[in-house]
This record gives structure tokens, C-alpha cells and sequence, in this order.
């Protein structure tokens, strides 16, 4: 028999996961703080819990996917949080992105209620999400991960083990900042080109012909030479991630220059900006 | 009836492309400083030129290809230098890597000469060298460019017209600056998965599904998962264009921040390392 699964968080990729464990037949009770998103899930299938708590109560396999550790903490350890109701062998799942030490925390905070734990960022987004095709850096027992990996392909294609708890964080955090300092890179170059009279789309032919191209400039280039930031990955997410990095750096006694370089002017970016745009924004740096 | 070419600068870039103008069937008069790499294209059915004034007097199309600034300012206004032996209607093409400034430069003292002149650094490494298949960005008059295009054609295979004078050299700094931080970008990610306890494979494997896969991380993951930097692009060079990029953004009174934060971080490991590695020794940074 399939396992019950809760899924709590039902934001720009929470939505589409719950509506593909519905699609591949599983039971669904889901909880959001904004209750009429919840009501829209109910209308495809799913059951709509009044709390956290209520919703770990229900499941075998409990999905959480919060914008940033402050929601995460409150769903989890708030007043009828979700560790409170967590069934005895359950799985928690969480596919935030937060930082690793958070993740070992609510590891141990399942151990003392006999259920186990998996730190399961993704990557893949808003697309990824909708077709079902996420990819999962996994942390925690690998026999976990085998368990429960039929949850996941429901939502996933791929459903990688990173280690042990905390290394799905560890390895998210590292692949964004990899992703903010492409961005930059190309956004930096785009000012050298345009501030020395060549024409932007100068730059951007050239580099579809170079070891320069990088995925991620197919979905960013376009955005950046249109200025519409309309958001996929918000930037204020990906500051989020970016300052989450250099506090890990930071306890590791580890110096990352460009990494730093890229919070500061993520930062700078987030701060000055009145609306919620897509990382791509960090363009606006320059204006 | 063809255009007689001459090649100045047999490094690992001159030399493949001296080859390919000879397989193509170009008549090649060629000038090094070190006699004995002239002497091997000789065999291959080269005129070896006793200056770069007299390679320069030989030629319809002369083509430069040096490692740095010096050695370019060297060989053209040197003593026997190439700009003194420029025949009237002739095209110096330099596909050396400098700032646009000496690209104008050059272009004028060509202007006084009657000659035409083409800045046109080079992208594919060696082995785009080798197969001829390098991407040529293009500055100066594009009527030039279309004349000549046919010399290029034996040696690459896209001739990009970037804009006026200094364009090419703009849009390959911005280039190398792109590839300067992927590379970067991908050895602080993988300093702080190992540092947090998380193989390096790991970070790799899932880069390969994600986003954040660049074409340059195929050729430079494995020599720094090995810890062997062969120089392929030697790191010096990246650490020149570095540098050649920056002065252009402080002329230009533009902020770079991942670029700075990169010149300064390929400075540190080419002043502390004796042999001459390929910039994915970057890594050592950590060391």
C-alpha cells in the first residue's frame, strides 16, 4: 500500500509538487499558512489540515517546502508545529534550502520522536516543478532515501545522495553560489561591453560559441537585455542562499572572494529594490 | 590569385594556425623571437623572415598572435619592427589578447601607413587551434573583415564583427572574465562542499543535471578533482586579461565586483606558484 504523505508550504514550487503526488495516486492532506492555497489543492484531491501538527499526524511521509529557515522553524517547532505530531517511523522530508546545521537540528529533533529525517533541496524550479522533473540532492541514510524514493519520483527524476544529514544543504548552498556568481559574471561582462561602446548582443553571440556558455544564460541573457525580471527564482531567495553560504564559509574559516563579492552586491540589489524580482535583477546594480 | 600572408608569434596559438595556413595553401613568410619554431614551420613549406619588418614587407595579410602587451608593442615598434615594413594596402589582423586602447592605438599607426587594421583575438584554446576552428571576434571596418575573411576561414571557423576598433578585444576580455569567475565559482563551491565534509564528486554530479552546468567545467572539474593544471589557457595569461579587464572598468568608472575579487584571487596563486600552470590551478588558492 502507498504511504500517506502531508506536504506543508505550498508556494511557487510546493504547489505543482502536491499536484503531481495527487497525479500518481497518493493520499495528500496539506496544511500553508495561507489557507486558501490549501483550498485549492482540496479541489484536486487533497485533504487540508488545520495545522502542522494535524498534517504530520496524518502521514507515513511529510514533506515540508518553506521559503526560508524562519517559516521552516515555525512550522516545525510553532504552537501545533509539526514535530509535535510526527508519527513513530514516519520520514520528514524537508526540501527548503537552509543551512546544514538547521538541517542536523531537526534530524535529531525526529530521532528523539522515533522518525527518521531527509535534507532534500532541489533544484530544477518553477518548470522542473510543473513537469515532475526536480532533481534532489539528498542528506540523511541512504536505506531512508531508498525507502521513501517512490514519493519522490512523483515530483523528481533524479534523487541523488549527498551523505548524511545536512549534505543535500551543503551541496544546494554550493550549486547556487555557483549560479549567483554566473549571473554576475555575465552581467558584469554585459557592463564591460555596453560601458566601452559594443553592443550587448555582441557579447551574447559570441558566448554561444565559447566554453563561456553556461546553461543558465539561456534562461538569464534574455531577461537581462530585456530588463524584465518578472520572478522564477526570486532574488531575494537567492541573497537568502548566498548569506546562508558565507556563514557556512565562515565557520569553516574559509575565504571565498567572489562568493562574498556576490552576496555584497546581491545585497546591495535586494536592498534597493521595491519589488520582488528575479535574480537576473542583480543587472540592476549598475543603474 | 591568393594573398600572400605572413605570421608573427609561434607560441601555442601561432603555430597550429602558421600550419593550417600552410595546409590551406597560403604562401607563409614567418617571424619568432626563438629562431628554432620557425625553422620547424619551415619544414612544413614556411618562408622564415629574418625580422618582423621583413615578414611584415612580405605580406598582404600579417597576421600577430603574442602573449602579452610587451612582446606585441615589441614586435611592431621594436627595432625592425612590422609596422616599419607594412606594405600600402595591406591588414595587420592581431589576434593577440590587449587592451582596446592599444588595438586603436595600432590601428592608427596603421592608418598612417596606408594599411588597414583588424583586432581579432582568438577563442577555442589549442585544440580550436589545431582543428581550425576558432571564433574570431572581430573590431574595425567590416569591409575588411569580409576582404580577409577568407585567410581566417583556413584557420577558423566564425568571424564575428564585434564593432570599430578595439570591439574584438573588448568582447574577449569580457569573455575571459566569464571564464575567469565560472572557473572560480566552481572551486569555491567545491572548497566549501569538501570543507563541510561532502565529496567533490558529489557537487559534480549534480551540477551535470542542473542549471549551473558550463561547457568549461567539462574540460577544467577533472584536472582540479585530479590536482593537475597542465596549461591548456596557463593561468599568467587568464591573470593578464584579469588585469587588462579591470583597468578597462576603472577607466571606464565602473564597479566589478566578482571581477575584482577574481583578479586579485588568480594574482595571489600566480605570484605563489613557480611553474607555469593552467588557470584551473585557481584551486590552489586554498593550499
Amino acid at each position: 500500500m502507498k504511504p500517506s504523505v502531508g506536504l506543508i508550504g505550498l508556494g511557487l514550487m510546493g504547489r505543482p509538487m502536491a499536484a503531481n503526488l495527487l497525479k500518481a495516486g497518493y493520499s495528500l492532506t496539506v496544511w500553508n499558512r495561507t489557507r486558501a492555497r490549501a483550498d485549492e489543492l482540496a479541489k484536486l484531491g487533497a485533504k487540508v489540515a488545520s495545522s502542522p501538527r494535524e498534517a504530520a499526524a496524518s502521514s507515513d511521509v511529510l514533506l515540508t517546502i518553506l521559503s526560508d529557515p524562519p517559516a521552516l522553524e515555525a512550522v516545525l517547532w510553532g504552537s501545533d508545529g509539526a514535530l509535535a505530531g510526527l508519527r513513530k517511523g514516519s520520514v520528514l522530508v524537508d526540501s527548503s534550502t537552509v543551512a546544514p546545521e538547521l538541517a542536523r537540528r531537526i534530524a535529531a529533533a525526529c530521532a528523539e520522536r522515533s522518525a527518521d529525517f531527509l535534507d532534500a533541496p532541489v533544484t530544477g524550479g518553477t518548470w522542473g516543478a510543473e513537469k515532475g522533473e526536480l532533481v534532489f540532492m539528498v542528506g540523511g541514510k541512504k536505506e531512508v532515501l531508498d525507502h521513501i524514493e517512490p514519493v519522490l519520483a512523483a515530483m523528481g527524476k533524479r534523487f541523488l545522495h549527498m551523505g548524511g544529514h545536512g549534505a543535500g544543504q551543503t551541496v544546494k548552498l554550493a550549486m547556487n553560489l555557483i549560479l549567483a556568481l554566473e549571473v554576475q559574471a555575465l552581467v558584469e561582462a554585459l557592463q564591460l561591453v555596453t560601458r566601452s561602446g559594443v553592443e550587448a548582443a555582441r557579447l551574447i553571440e559570441v558566448l554561444q560559441s565559447s566554453m563561456a556558455r553556461a546553461a543558465v544564460f539561456d534562461v538569464k541573457a534574455p531577461m537581462i537585455l530585456a530588463g524584465t525580471f518578472a520572478p522564477s527564482f526570486p532574488l531575494r531567495l537567492m541573497h537568502k542562499d548566498l548569506a546562508i553560504a558565507m556563514d557556512l564559509a565562515r565557520q569553516a574559516g574559509l575565504q571565498l572572494p567572489a562568493g562574498s563579492a556576490a552576496e555584497q552586491t546581491y545585497r546591495a540589489v535586494r536592498s534597493s529594490s521595491s519589488d520582488d524580482p528575479d535574480y537576473a535583477a542583480v543587472a540592476r546594480f549598475w543603474q
